[in-house]
């Protein structure tokens, strides 16, 4: 039962597109993640996902229309969903969402993250 | 699937203690509070719930100790564990946690709102 900082948290880690594991409660996880430039279009199949912008700002682009998505905003992403998240400069997002989510969804690929790692 | 401005929805309610939901995903419920006093012991059997301070800091006192939290800091309080949300001056704070959590928990009384509104 210690307290999460988000700021210390986030100077703990560079990389984009890696999701890293803060928070664990009923089942969901609490991740924070830095976008850079275009991630891969994906959905999930049994996972609704929520998006909070901490630092930055990003988009997020569904197949008819995009969203933008600024410091102290949310969206929830609906399961079955088409979505891609693309940032032309760093943000920096915390997500709330099932334990079992993959980043990619259904799409797999490189950028796949099956067990993000704690910080 | 429309995007939320916590700024927003906080300046939507002013009452204390009374939490509004704003978003729902997967079962779990995300809610907006303001905190100001004390409020009454209690544990949720069956929840656990995270708190994130979006403006202000308060204390989350403990039978053993007292977490201080600030603007940018969370606490998940793991479910069957008595708490103490005291705010000396007025808190706002965001809420995750599953949909059936009352905010009374155990104890109930005049507090108890088991059914939050959405703003």
């Amino acid at each position: 039962m210690q307290k999460i900082n988000l700021t210390e948290k986030l100077s703990k880690f560079t990389a984009h597109w890696s999701p890293k594991l803060i928070a664990e409660l009923n089942g969901q996880h609490v991740k924070l993640v830095k976008f850079r430039g275009e991630f891969v279009w994906h959905h999930h199949e049994h996972e609704d996902e929520l998006f909070h912008v901490v630092r930055g700002r990003f988009r997020m682009e569904f197949r008819d229309r995009i969203v933008d998505l600024r410091e102290g905003e949310m969206l929830v992403v609906p399961r079955g969903v088409e979505h891609r998240p693309v940032a032309d400069e760093e943000v920096c997002v915390l997500l709330f969402e099932p334990a079992a989510t993959v980043n990619t969804g259904n799409t797999g690929g490189a950028r796949t993250v099956v067990q993000p790692d704690w910080i």
